[in-house]
């Protein structure tokens, strides 16, 4: 709607474009610094920049990925994680044939250099996008060189100390769930 | 496990792996074609195989990928989704740089394209990585050209007929909700 001049913006508006019920999205727009005028709504350039703040995306987060496997591969290349604030300044990994290389300007480590790269590049996020089998392995070891958040994406349950933040995104496990879907759909035609 | 040359594996032994109550997997088992024995477990080949098979990685579900933008690229680039059952045998795009190229042995096409391929490729599944500001308009023709599921990247709420599968994954929604955990942790210390 910026794009387009647009200066206000109503919930019913929003509600129109995005699905979801206008008084739904008047509660949780009440949460911002921000307030909509009565027939008028909400300032369009105010709201962005509310909500761009409030979601985090206007800060950048530093981040380490772990694991430069095909996903891990596949995210390192994904510029839309850095356009929403996440920066991933190194990745590691153990094969000889990964460690020195840079993917998409990410330098790749060998694993055993973590603690060192920990001191010096202010992160709090770690990726996680290793093997299974070592999913518990690379999680402790993240968390024992001060990582805060683990963004996880195997489908491996990792167990973590309360303090720590604990993203789950399997992909695959959504995979499973929607071919689940796909099979039962198409057996019931 | 199978790896290291076992031949049973008990709900208990899983549980300690994966992090979740033995009773809880042995009720989720009892929904697959394999008994356990007492004191012995399942017979680890039987549930691999039974497991795969459920979770629908065995049979290989062709998909069309539409939006070759940061994300679509990723995805196609990510060989765990053919490991897991996900053929993707196209890519639609509007991009005049992009259409006519080859992105890890997947074509690109021309988005109006999209029609004609879907009468000769057998594909049930759409994978959404488009601008969110398109995302329904192509939804609408995915449906119209006979997807029967659509796995959404996008953030964007897509509406459908009730017959078709929705699986969302939006990566960056996942980021927001990571971020906002990790700042409250920080202010709370």
């Amino acid at each position: 709607m910026k794009e387009q001049g647009e200066k206000y913006v109503s919930s019913t508006q929003i509600s129109k474009q995005i699905n979801i019920d206008a008084s739904q999205i008047a509660k949780d727009l009440s949460y911002l610094h921000v307030s909509g005028r009565t027939r008028v709504g909400y300032e369009v350039d105010a709201l962005i920049e509310e909500l761009e703040h409030f979601l985090g995306f206007t800060d950048m987060h530093k981040a380490f990925l772990f694991g430069v496997g095909s996903l891990g591969d596949a995210l390192l290349r994904d510029s839309g994680l850095h356009h929403f604030g996440l920066e991933i300044v190194g990745a590691f990994d153990v094969k000889p044939e990964l460690v020195g290389r840079v993917v998409n300007g990410v330098p790749v480590y060998h694993s055993d250099e973590f603690e060192e790269k920990m001191k010096t590049c202010g992160v709090n996020i770690g990726v996680l996008t290793v093997p299974i089998n070592i999913a518990q392995e690379i999680t402790d070891k993240m968390v024992a060189g001060g990582i805060k958040a683990v963004w996880n994406f195997t489908p491996f349950r990792i167990r973590v100390p309360e303090y720590i933040v604990v993203q789950n995104t399997s992909l695959y496990a959504h995979l499973a769930l929607m071919f689940n879907r796909l099979n039962e759909r198409i057996q019931k035609i």
